[in-house]
This record gives structure tokens, C-alpha cells and sequence, in this order.
């Protein structure tokens, strides 16, 4: 059987950035299962799969379409439940949609405003008009006037990530002695301001910073491939 | 073997309030096991079983003793193993880890700012000394100073269990379909809040309280019982 992931890129189609895309082929290689990614620009989505989804990630398991990050790793946990664990029971299943509901809430919003100018001038034109509009609408602001607050948010991120530096001061990954899924949800927010950004906005010494290079390293470096 | 949990009190020893004291309560119930709770005033603590700790809560379970709620949680879930879980399995015992560092990190020192007023009042005048020296010295601040802030705070908290809404919308509670320790972590700030100040400062539409309140109603109301 052939897995595709449908993913997101700008112009530059070796360059995907989507946190959540991000989030599955991390879940993928944790499950050690071959893949082809194939990025899409966010205007080519519909085309795909007949119009399946309007997000990617979208996962084609041979026949099976799955959209979503989340629904998409609990599908490859009850798919290929030989192969490594993405959450370690019932209880990780759970407590990973509260690491989710953090990811989404707290970190997501920081960086949407902190990257927004940097994934459009990463667009291919027909993406950019589509990009401003929506976001512009959603943010309230104009691209440009979002950039005079950028570095105010690049300096508020580390404190965001507070509970996940307290929690390492008892083990190395949100997963315990090794990630699991909730580490891949965090991880791909900041992968995406990688990719998008160039900005790891994090000191050497925080244990956080340790974290997020050891996620890059993971996986024979799949993450840290794409910059 | 008879089980005694050490917490926490001021003058009124029928209002135990500790948040970590809380979490442990609803564990024990959890299990389904009977215990004697003795709660303590601050400068009671050193006092007991041979100044074994320093903090409470401290569990003693036969002839052993054990303090921390997180520790005092996986003992329970080592040595009780037949009776409902705590954790779902190595995942949710790894991820309550990150729970635990969201609600030190973003919500206990919100509470601590709004309630540290609150405490004071309700404390044995010997603890009174201790426990403003320790407190203003920790915070930076007068008690009188803090009190000016803290209306400020109250209307924060909502805010900031927006992680915890965001969740809700998928599931009841952080352990999935039943409560779990993980759980009880976030409870036990709220309750803690509530004890002391009598503010449950969520509106009646929110899931968070609604949350918060099926939390209080189970063990037959334990945590309802004392107000």
C-alpha cells in the first residue's frame, strides 16, 4: 500500500511549512511508515482527492482519506498498532488533545502574528491574494501593520513555553523518555516558525531550545532537512 | 493498613485548602481507598512523623510515608495497580507531567496573587508571621500592595484555561472520557481558589466551569463538601 501526505508549501514546493502537517510526518517516521509527501499550494487543496477536504493535512492510506492532525495520528495508532505507540495508552490519547488545545491556543496565535508576512512573501501569487484576504480578515489588521508588533512577539514566545520548560526539569519529552505525538503537536508550531521565519527564537541554554534540537535531529533528521 | 494524608488548614481546620493536598484527596477517592485526613497549620508541617517533609501533602500508607503530589500519585498508581487507574497507562503518566507544569506556571500564580490576602486572613496568628514574611518576600510585594492587583487577576483567570476550553470541545475531561490525575491537577488550583477566596470566577456558560463542577460532585462531592 502507498501512503501520500497531501501537505502545504509556498512557491518553493521543498520548503513545506504547516505545524500540522509538520505534526504527521513526524507521526509517520515515529511510526516508521514510508511516505511520499506531496505540498500543495492553499489554493490547490480542493483540487486534490476531489475536493475531499478544504485543510491538509490530508493522509491517503491506499483507499483510505483522512483529514486532520489529530484524527490522522489516532488513525495510524489504531492502523499500525505493532508499531511504536504515538501515545503511549488511553490516558496519552487523551492528555495529548490538552497539550493540543495549549499548542492551538496559547503558541499558535504568537506565531501566526509573528510569521504572517514571512509565509505570504513565500507564496506563489495566486496564494498571496487568497492569503492576505483571509487573514487580514481574521487578524483585523493589515500584513503591514501586524509586522510593527512582530518583535514584541518574537520576545513574549519563550515565556509562553514556561510549562513545557517546567515539565523538563522531570523528563526529556512531553512523552516521558521518548516523544510521543504531543511532542510533534509542539514541535511542529516551532518548526513552522523555523521554516517560515528562520527564527529559533530560543537561548542555547534554555532546555526547551535542547528539546526542540533533539526533535530535529530525530527521525535521521527529518525535520532539521527543511530550512 | 490504615492511610493518613497530612494537609494543609489555618484556624478552621474543616477547610483544608492546599491545592497539591487536593489533588491527592481525589486521587485517594480515585482509588477507591479510606484514609484519615490531618490537616496542619504551615508551621505545624516540620512537626510530624520526625520533620520527614517539609511540604504537605504527605501520605503515609502503613509504616510508609511519601510527600509530593505527583510522587504521592505514582505511588499510589505502583502500589495499587488493581483499582482504577490514575493515569491511562506510561503516556498520560508522562503527560500529566506537562499538565502539572501548565497549572504551577500559568494558573497557580494568578490564584497566588489573587488569594494571598485571602489565606492570610484565614491563618493561625503564628502562621500569619510566617506566612506574610515568606509570601512578600516571594513576591515582591506587601500583602496590602498585592490586594490593589488583584481584581486585575480575577479577570485574567478565565483567560488563561483557555488551553483547558479549547480541550473541552473534544472530550469531558483532560483524562479523556473519565477524569484522571491530570485532572485532579487543575482542580485542585480552582478548588483551592474557591476555598479561600469563595471565587469561582468562570461564568455558568463556560465549559471550563462546567468542568470544574462535575469535578467537585464526584466522590460524592468531596470536594463540594468543604467551601
Amino acid at each position: 500500500m502507498t501512503i501520500t501526505l497531501y501537505s502545504l508549501a509556498g512557491a518553493d514546493v521543498s520548503r513545506p511549512f504547516s505545524p500540522h502537517c509538520w505534526k504527521v510526518v513526524m507521526a509517520l517516521h515515529h511510526k516508521g511508515l514510508a511516505f511520499q509527501e506531496k505540498p500543495l499550494p492553499f489554493t490547490g487543496i480542493a483540487t486534490v482527492e476531489e475536493g475531499f477536504s478544504k485543510t491538509v493535512p490530508l493522509l491517503k492510506d491506499g483507499a483510505h482519506l483522512v483529514s486532520d492532525s489529530f484524527r490522522i495520528a489516532l488513525y495510524l495508532e489504531e492502523t499500525y498498532p505493532e508499531r511504536p505507540s504515538l501515545f503511549g495508552g488511553e490516558g496519552g490519547k487523551a492528555m495529548a488533545r490538552f497539550v493540543e488545545g495549549f499548542s492551538q491556543t496559547v503558541i499558535h496565535p504568537v506565531i501566526t502574528r509573528i510569521a504572517v508576512g514571512d509565509i505570504h512573501a513565500m507564496l506563489a501569487p495566486t496564494d498571496q491574494a487568497y492569503f492576505r484576504e483571509s487573514r487580514e480578515k481574521r487578524l483585523g489588521q493589515t500584513l503591514e501593520q501586524l509586522a510593527s508588533s512582530r518583535e514584541a512577539h518574537v520576545q513574549d514566545l519563550p515565556g509562553l513555553l514556561t510549562p513545557l520548560r517546567h515539565m523538563l526539569v522531570n523528563q526529556p519529552f512531553i512523552g516521558g523518555q521518548t516523544p510521543l505525538f504531543a511532542d510533534y503537536i509542539v514541535f511542529g508550531a516551532l518548526q513552522w516558525l523555523r521554516i517560515v521565519s528562520g527564527l529559533v527564537p530560543l537561548p542555547e541554554s534554555d532546555p526547551v531550545r535542547g528539546w526542540f534540537e533533539s526533535l530535529l535531529d530525530l527521525h535521521d533528521g527529518a525535520g532539521r532537512k527543511v530550512a
